[in-house]
């Protein structure tokens, strides 16, 4: 079993933050796909779609998206639960999983899109939807930091991969885009003190 | 129990298929955006981001997101299975329902918004972001289609999540923006064809 891995992709990094809170490791296979390593056709065959990352059998089975990847992870190790036990927690982490993916995940990777030096070129920038993006990221910062009141974690009392998720968009916020956690906002600034401190924030 | 419902949205839509295709009724409770109703202070208590649909307990405990309200059912009630069972098929079903996901419903949604009169004045609407849109789903769909080569459904041999979530982004497609699965998509025209006449189409 290996990962074909992007190091410096958000959804990569959600994968191994995962394995590192299970206490597990896989072999990672970096793909560089500045160089195109991604659309050889023998990556093609593996994951018609070209992205990483990617979790490989040794039979030549691929799972795509990290989400799905985290969720065979959790079926086959599941202590500690990173995605909940029962229907109604399963349910409530995987909408707490999903806002964090639709509010911050995607809007952060957008703007990197529609305005970094290294997607000039292999995709059609609109920097007007960056803008737009900015805004909605900020406002969504506002709207975590009231959700989070009272809790220590962003499902509620325990981390769970929806903090994985929403760690990985900050980090990227931060390191690509220079959109940082306002100074004001306690609950999100004292959430992100907690999970940057964990062992598996350098995954 | 009940569901707060948006009756033309393609998120609550899929809702709707998924217990249809258990044999399970839960009250509707429709939602009117255009007035306003998911803002009401009443509603944000509910929901904060002011989406639907919303699954609500009669105990107010209440849980967003289309797909985690689908995995709330599926967990009480897991016949027929339409997320998978056993570690490797649930994360490939989810692997393809989150495909079908970001490949279409969230483009096409975007079209939607960036387009129509309806949000003229209540969004930031980029025709360009359309126009872009509009290509990538039309590249897709011939993906798509040579991804159903041999299946009857996207996921595989059965019916599951992941066609529900490509077939409410198609209906959406046609009745929207008169976006059609071009006539030679052989495989994805079969597959419509099959997802379509099933009883549950209609809910």
């Amino acid at each position: 079993m290996r990962i074909y891995d992007l190091p410096a992709s958000p959804n990569a990094r959600r994968v191994r933050i995962f394995l590192a809170e299970k206490g597990l490791e896989i072999p990672m296979v970096p793909v560089n796909m500045m160089r195109g390593e991604n659309q050889t056709e023998d990556y093609l065959k593996k994951n018609s779609l070209g992205r990483m990352p990617l979790l490989e059998f040794d039979d030549g089975t691929t799972i795509s998206e990290s989400i799905a990847i985290c969720r065979y992870i959790e079926g086959t190790h599941p202590s500690p639960a990173l995605m909940g036990s029962g229907a109604l927690e399963s349910a409530t982490i995987d909408m707490w999983q999903r806002r964090m993916e639709f509010e911050f995940i995607l809007p952060i990777i957008s703007i990197f899109r529609h305005t970094a030096e290294m997607w000039k070129g292999r995709f059609v920038q609109i920097p007007e939807v960056a803008e737009q993006e900015r805004i909605a990221v900020k406002a969504r910062m506002e709207w975590l930091n009231k959700e989070l009141d009272g809790k220590q974690f962003i499902a509620g009392g325990d981390y769970t991969v929806a903090d994985i998720t929403a760690q990985c968009a900050f980090v990227m916020a931060k390191a690509a885009l220079d959109i940082r956690i306002p100074e004001d906002l306690e609950n999100l600034n004292g959430w992100w003190a907690r999970v940057t401190s964990r062992p598996s924030a350098r995954a």
